[in-house]
């Protein structure tokens, strides 16, 4: 019988109740598909500050670092905000994600037809929206330098953006992978009429782009990107961009499909090691309550099947469940056109067992 | 009789035409109020390049040195997009910026109510957007150092973001100056959980504040406030960030309203000192057909006359102008629903004109 170890990190806030069910959820595909998944739970952000007073102690990184996969929650919440910067959650996060060299973040923003009317855009200008951005997580300006001194007139901070031409050529590459599975263009997304590293992304892109002939290239500034986001989202197919860049535009698209409690992300190593996560945060405000949306952690673990392991059928089963749970009219709280009819995390969850 | 010396520089595309009907108006407003625009051309951008040999010839920083107030179209366009980075158009916008001390970008994004069908967004999330972003324009990773050399694995770039305190101090205090003229709600943008320069920004506006008591203050990730303009714009009055974050959440919010041919906006130098521009580009691709969209370039007059001259009476009637001639229903192809019924750039200046 097949083994696969998972790492599981719940994290903060919602987290723990959201991992909760989705960990139900693979335990079944588990017994449905014949394979074994070894559950490993571990500590990271504000729960492993105070428990470990590091938001990512050692014991975290070796259970992550021994395992096939990981799934994490959520990060985060008022009571550690005003720590500093190596004792905040989001430490844990970015201190995970070059640990393990996760340098892939894989971002869909998918319109579910059933959720058209969740979304700030018209329904004729996100209907249809499926779109991947491909985000660089282990480079740039959240990784190089960082340094504040005192100038003549004050203090002076400085952060470095830096960029070699592997880690460009890396990403670019996962790209143009996902984009051959897709409808085959790929935007490149940068700011090269201003910044080197941009003017090398491009020059890097359009080197790998020989390898990849029957995929459509072509190159789009960072801030005409953020129009036409908002302008005309369908364009898309699958963008590329580095770090910053895309932890603007990827939360941009993922708040066009009005859905931010449905969408999951990826964030892979070379090889098939990935750590998977829902888009949305640790809602700290709903915390406890058993109201919070599983359903992105759940489409997260579908992707682990995916990605990591390879089981293509399981995913889809795992995705199809969830679609026809909400085809059948259930919502939580988050994407309820009428609230008062919302069903709790726990019942979402079942629901979408029993869907599978 | 009081007199203004005012630089216009075209630049390329649409700029020469939609330049010409900002220049007639300003002529009739000069004529109204009794003063005198003493108007002087340069030029800019790829046609400096074509006839000087550089994006921003010294003459042409004389003349705008020299005026009160400088105008400026648009620049760029396709002839010049391989050019090396010193002979690119965008070299001279950048290069006229830092050259004549222009820190402050002031964008407004405002839904006039009779463009609200123009919007991807529903008419209910954005009618009534009325917000402004204020940019820093000479700091940041745009001037930072830039680097590109040869690694052990291939090249690398490097871009260096900088600030000083002194830099961050003078535009969060445009910044709040705007909002307690406003709704006196001011929004700082920054990614204070990653960037040192972030954090010292965070510092500097949480000590700025103490000078605004009667403005609310709050911060805001970059990230967050990309999903938030695409959810629920109407939240925000003044919106105040560094110069890169700058550049995407202002045009985002520009297409906010899905009607960029309609909006201004201003750079200003420490004093009255101001230079007034059209978000939109260059447009080549309708260039010299008579049909661009001369609103924008109109509506960054009103703003010259009332951050640069103190003419807000003046301002206001353009405006109203402008407004009026919006809500008879004349419309450029840019904004029109039909566009056989669409009318030109001179006819509608000269309905601008006439409704003044
Ligand atoms: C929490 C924060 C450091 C993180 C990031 O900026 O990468 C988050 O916004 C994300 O996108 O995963
Ligand atoms: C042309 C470019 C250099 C410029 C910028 O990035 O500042 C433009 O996008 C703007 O916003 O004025």
């Amino acid at each position: 019988k097949k083994t696969y170890r998972i790492a599981v990190l719940p994290g903060d806030g919602i987290g723990p109740e959201i991992m909760e069910e989705a960990v139900k959820v693979l335990s079944l595909v588990a017994e449905r598909e014949g394979v074994t998944f070894e559950f490993k739970h571990g500590r990271i952000g504000g729960i492993a500050i105070d428990t470990d007073g590091t938001p990512l102690p050692e014991e975290t990184l070796t259970i992550a670092k021994e395992a096939d996969a990981v799934m994490l929650g959520a990060v985060g919440g008022p009571k550690w905000d005003q720590n500093p910067g190596h004792l905040r959650p989001e430490a844990g996060l970015l201190g995970i994600r070059k640990a393990l060299g996760l340098f892939a973040n894989i971002r869909p923003a998918t319109m579910h037809p059933s959720l058209v009317e969740a979304s700030s855009l018209k329904p004729e200008v996100v209907s249809g929206v499926d779109l991947i951005v491909v985000r660089e997580l282990t480079g740039g300006i959240y990784f190089g330098e960082k340094k504040r001194y005192d100038g003549p007139n004050g203090e002076v901070a400085e952060d470095q953006c830096i960029y070699h031409e592997a880690e460009i050529e890396r990403i670019v590459r996962v790209a143009f992978d996902i984009a051959r599975k897709r409808q085959k263009r790929l935007v490149s997304v940068d700011k090269a009429n201003v910044l080197e590293s941009s003017r090398l992304w491009r020059k890097v892109t359009e080197r790998v782009a020989a390898d990849y002939p029957d995929v459509e290239l072509s190159h789009m500034l960072v801030d005409a990107c953020a129009m036409q986001l908002v302008r005309a989202p369908k364009q898309f197919d699958v963008i590329v961009t580095e770090n910053m860049f895309g932890d603007i535009l990827s939360d941009q698209a993922a708040m066009l499909t009005g859905s931010i409690g449905m969408l999951a992300s990826a964030s892979l190593a070379e090889g098939s090691f990935g750590l998977y996560e829902p888009v949305h945060g640790s809602a700290p405000d709903i915390a406890g309550q058993g109201i919070a949306n599983p359903l992105a952690t759940i489409l997260s673990a579908a992707m682990m099947l995916r990605l990591s392991f390879g089981m293509d059928a399981a995913a889809d089963a795992v995705e199809r469940a969830v679609w026809s749970v909400l085809e059948a009219g259930h919502r939580t709280g988050d994407i309820a056109a009428d609230r008062s009819r919302a069903i709790g995390t726990a019942e979402m969850g079942r629901l979408v067992r029993e869907a599978l």
